[in-house]
Parts: structure tokens; C-alpha cells; sequence
């Protein structure tokens, strides 16, 4: 579990730490919830990495958790990072326990059969569909695969400080949207060693992806579109909002 | 998912149902609750049959869901199953927040890396071990692999109630020990097709069981033991406990 969990970008983690921030919220009280979504982000990329998954090796630049054990550690570790991500949530300090019951019923949406695993079982059944999916389809999977985790970081901060989600969600769906665009074009474009992670596996498995469906040009210019309306929506919260804003130009432009 | 929670005995949703009863709660108002905990059982039963773990073909009768599916839906079913007990407990009806969020940061505790998954890997790590294991080595394990969830189960009454847990505790880790021995006792004696999945499996892994530590009559000794003990912690509440100890007794003279 410890392992999994090293490295990455930390971006979900981030994000809960500065939506909270915008609210006034302290650290310390925010950062079991900063951790909880790492742990569970942990967890979904050791269980999909398994070989019965997308059977990848390389993980953050590090061997995945069951080249360097076994399978079946990688399904234990994967399990209780899942439940370790849930118990971080019911920690006092992240605030009254009718907000952390709610961050709870909101990461369990976010990840479950409607969220995050709903993205991961269409994109498995993706790989022996007989015709490539449309954009809508693609779109579609991704609000569940990366998006709907991306928008719990981001919400996390309202829920926390008890105040309205609109902005946050209306910058997180389109940053979670431009993040998956940035990472099919890193995997086409990227450098496998900055990446940390095997790259080309989509055009090798000849899946449809943002790339491939709106040209290297029109996927980029979707993705700086999309970073002008994350950067719009923040406009209520005014300058304080300059570290989220740098966070979603950075998701477009980043090598890993 | 909805294939995975078919059949089974139910015993640890009765158990919630029943301690919830014990404290004059309505079975509406711990339904949920019920649910959660064989949600979260039947998540941990479809990744543990698994051809990495356990390897079994045959679950409560059916084909397991790797048997069934595949290896991919199996972790993706169990991964949605985990996160569908936690959404659960933050059912309104369940009551207070307070109480809600008591129940997931304890079934997290229950089930995670101090106790269902420590009693998986221990179990895992016990076939590939140079000697088999002691009896308090057994006992720990078996605290964690099946312990653990029963005693949340008839606990989940009291907290639901927000009354004294002690009772309910020490009337669930004779039970769930009770349990485990009844399970050693059915692999050696069971009928195959009344059990709903194969048996005999401990003596042909070479594995140290209630059994094989105690003997056939010495484990049955000590199960009867277990459910006297069991009956015994359940004295305050009085006759309105006949219930609970009806499922003690059965505990140990079940075929599946």
C-alpha cells in the first residue's frame, strides 16, 4: 500500500488542498481528504495495471505492485486502499460529521458503478468492440475513468466549506475533459522515461481517442479551449483563484 | 454486482437486523446497513475466488465471477461492491450523521488493512509457509479473515442504538470464531453440493486448520464452547436475544 502510493503528480490531492484553501479551510483540515483521494486513485491504477486489466509493467517510473510481488498482493493492496480511502474521510478533523458523511456519499458516487469503474468497465469493453467509439462515447467514458475523480477534488473544498459547488465543478469537468485530451497526446507524443509509464498503447490496440478523433492539431486546440473555460469558471473566486488556474494550464503542458 | 450478492446464508445482514432490533430500532432503519455489510462480504468473496487467491470455480452454487465473466469483471465487480457498502452507510435513515460516520470509519477498520485483508494476506501467506501455522496463529488470522465482519455486524446494532457495544462484541468474536471452526469442521465432513462450493480444500493445500490443530471431536468441543460463551455475553438483554442465539446454534450444526 505504502509503495502504491509513492510518487505521481499528486494533482487530486492538490486540487482538494487549494479548492479548500479558496474556502478559507486550513491544511491540516483538508488534508485527510487530499489523502483519501490519493489513496483511492492509488488503488484504481494498481488494480488496472493488473494483467488481467491493461497488464502494464511500468508504473510512476517504478515496476506496478504486481511485477514487484504478485497478483494477488496487488488485489489485497489495491482493496484496502480503497477502504483506507474511505476511513481517511471519517477523520473528526476534517470538520462536523455531516460534512464528512458527505464527502463520503460523494467520493462513493465518484468511484463506484456510476462513476470511476463505470469509465473503466466501458473502456475495457472498448478494446473488443467492433467499431471504434464517436467522440460522445469517449467523452462519455472519460467523466467516468479520470473525470469524476478530478471533479470530487476539486468539489471537495466547497463540501468542505459548506458553500456552493457550481464553480467547481464547471472548472473540474472541463480540466478532468483537457487532462484525458493532455494524456492522449502525451501518448503520442510524450517520452516514455519523463512519462514514468509505457507509452503508444493506444494506437498499438487501435482504440479511438481524442488524438485520433479530432487530429494532434484539433485535440490541442480542444484542450487550450477547454482550460479558457476551467480558468472562466473560477471567476467568482478572483485573484485568489491564480494557483488552480496555473494547475490546469500546467495539465496541458506536462510531460508525466 | 447484482449476480455476486445472489444466495448465501445472509447471516451477517440478519445479524445487523437483529442487533439493530435488540435496541428497538426498526428494520427499515438498518436495512441499509444490512445491505452494506453483504455488499462489502460478497466484494471480498468474488476477489478471493479469484485464480490469484483461492481459485475457485463454484461460489454459493453458481460459477464464480471470473467463471462466469472474466478475470477483469471480477476485480471491477468487487472494486464497484466495496465502494456500493460504504455509499450505504451514508443512507439517511440510517440516522445522525454521527452515527453514520461511525459506522463507516468502523466497517473500514473491520475490513481493511487491520482486519478482513491482514486475515486474507495472512491466509495467503500461511500456503507458502515453511511450517503450518499454531492455533494463536490461526485464531489471528481468522480474527481478521471472517472475525472481523461478524463482529461488525452484531455491533452495527449498537451503534446504530448508540448504546454500550460490549455485549454485542464479546457475543460476536465467540461467534465468529464458532463460525470458523464450524467451516474447518464442514470442509472435512461437509456435503460438497449442500455447501455450494468445493471442500476438502484445507487438507489437500497441507493447511493447518481448527481441525487438523484440535481434532474432529476437539473442534467440536470447543465450537460448543464457543456458542455457550456466545449466549452467555447476550444475558442483559434477555429473552428478546432468543433470536441471536438461535443463530449461534445454528452457526455450528449448518451443511452450507
Amino acid at each position: 500500500m505504502r509503495y502504491a502510493v509513492q510518487g505521481g503528480k499528486r494533482l487530486r490531492g492538490f486540487l482538494v488542498l487549494e479548492s479548500a484553501r479558496l474556502h478559507g479551510i486550513a491544511p491540516e483540515a483538508a488534508v485527510s481528504a487530499a489523502a483519501s483521494i490519493e489513496a483511492l486513485h492509488a488503488y484504481s491504477l494498481v488494480h488496472d495495471d493488473m494483467p488481467c486489466m491493461d497488464d502494464d509493467d511500468l508504473r510512476r517510473g517504478l515496476p506496478t505492485v504486481h511485477r514487484k510481488w504478485d497478483e494477488c498482493t496487488a488485489v489485497l493492496a489495491g482493496d484496502a486502499l480503497q477502504t483506507l480511502a474511505f476511513e481517511l474521510l471519517a477523520d473528526p478533523a476534517l470538520g462536523p460529521a455531516a460534512v464528512r458523511i458527505e464527502l463520503v456519499a460523494s467520493l462513493a458516487k465518484a468511484s463506484g458503478a456510476e462513476g470511476m469503474v463505470l469509465g473503466q468497465a466501458l473502456d475495457i469493453a472498448a478494446e473488443t468492440a467492433a467499431v471504434p467509439l464517436t467522440l460522445d462515447q469517449i467523452t462519455h467514458l472519460q467523466a467516468g475513468k479520470t473525470g469524476a475523480l478530478i471533479r470530487w477534488s476539486a468539489e471537495a473544498g466547497a463540501i468542505l466549506g459548506q458553500a456552493d459547488r457550481v464553480p467547481l465543478r464547471r472548472y473540474a469537468t472541463a480540466l478532468g475533459l483537457a487532462f484525458q485530451i493532455a494524456d492522449d497526446i502525451l501518448d503520442v507524443e510524450g517520452d516514455a522515461e519523463k512519462a514514468g509509464k509505457r507509452l503508444q498503447k493506444d494506437a498499438e490496440a487501435g482504440k479511438a481517442t481524442f488524438v485520433s478523433l479530432l487530429g494532434l492539431d484539433g485535440a490541442k486546440a480542444r484542450a487550450r479551449a477547454l482550460v479558457e473555460d476551467a480558468e472562466a469558471a473560477l471567476a467568482p473566486y478572483g485573484p485568489e483563484a491564480g494557483t488552480l488556474i496555473e494547475a490546469a494550464r500546467f495539465v496541458i503542458s506536462r510531460e508525466s
